[in-house]
């Protein structure tokens, strides 16, 4: 059995139980729920992973595998390679590109929420929260635009990638209603989040 | 020609010149230096890369790649593939939660360099400055450890990414001595450091 260091709210974590639905390898995972804060490490993610980041995955042989990106690589070989990540070169540059615009709209999300939350807030600056939201937006706004890429049909690294970045900012930043002005990704999503992968990972917070 | 925006003092867009040159690849690379700030985009990187950030990656045809792993995934793949990202399965995840460390001490360092040089001295937060750090610190003794990854005759994105990170702690964090208490990493680093990819893209300010 691996194990698998995560929390419920965090999108990248959220990610790599989407691609082990997705590869039908969830069963295989021991799903660990660890609280870590940014300013404060949790000892056994520690352990296993010296950054104290979530996700963290261990295999059944007790190395440790971070992060998420490469997880999700490790789960996909593991399922018997390029289901998530296309082989044919073209479409993994744009599965793998679409992936990393995604995550960095999740880390500015996670930033931003930091600032809000976590930051003591005199220490707090609206510069900088700022321009964590509006690298969200301006990536939106690309993606809309380029919505050849949002096939409705397709599942792929970038596509689940995506998906979990649209699931965190409903969780966290709904009031900021990133639907409006974008009805191509508002319509792939509408659609996307019905898929069991998606409906088992519905982000929460953990009561104490 | 493809065209990278990067800045000679990122650590990220040193990775990617850094597996450039390994590769052979960096004549074909015209690089255009962009100061970018976190808290104000740089409307010709925001053109390619909507998320703002560097390095980003122009192919010829002018489509973008994005980020740092992507585009280092990318040039190994046009320089014929599996020199610098293992094919063999374990040799690959080794060399990919290398990169996955290094990159998260570069991330760390980063945001220690922003909480101590850019954010206003009146909201800065002794305490997230002290957390990064002290991931970075105890990555850097993990991999001390675990010196076995440290092969001196090797040279794959992992190692390169390592590299690029502790030129960064050179760069920015000198007076932390990271080589104190780490004999290993520190003798590797003192060979790898004089590859000609190392020496090629040493880092610097740009001088306005």
């Amino acid at each position: 059995m691996m194990r698998l260091h995560t929390h419920p709210a965090s999108p990248f974590g959220r990610k790599v139980l989407v691609a082990a639905h997705e590869l039908g390898l969830a069963a295989e995972i021991k799903v660990e729920h660890r609280k870590v804060s940014p300013v404060e490490p949790h000892p056994e993610v520690v352990a296993d992973n010296p950054l104290g980041k979530l996700p963290t995955l261990v295999r059944e042989d007790g190395t440790p595998l971070v992060d998420s990106r490469v997880i999700c690589e490790y789960l996909d070989a593991r399922a018997g390679g390029g289901r998530l990540h296309p082989e044919e070169p073209e479409l993994r540059w744009r599965a793998l590109m679409l992936q990393a615009l995604a995550d960095g709209m999740m880390e500015a999300s996670v930033l931003a929420r930091y600032e809000t939350v976590l930051r003591p807030e005199a220490l707090r600056w609206p510069a900088w929260l700022e321009h964590q939201k509006r690298k969200v937006a301006r990536t939106l706004d690309r993606i809309e635009q380029q919505a050849q890429d949002l096939d409705p049909e397709a599942v792929h690294i970038g596509l689940i990638a995506l998906a979990c970045a649209l699931g965190y900012l409903d969780f966290r930043f709904a009031e900021d209603g990133w639907r409006q002005g974008r009805p191509r990704l508002a319509a792939w999503f509408e659609r996307f989040r019905t898929r069991p992968a998606m409906q088992a990972t519905l982000p929460r917070d953990l009561v104490a």
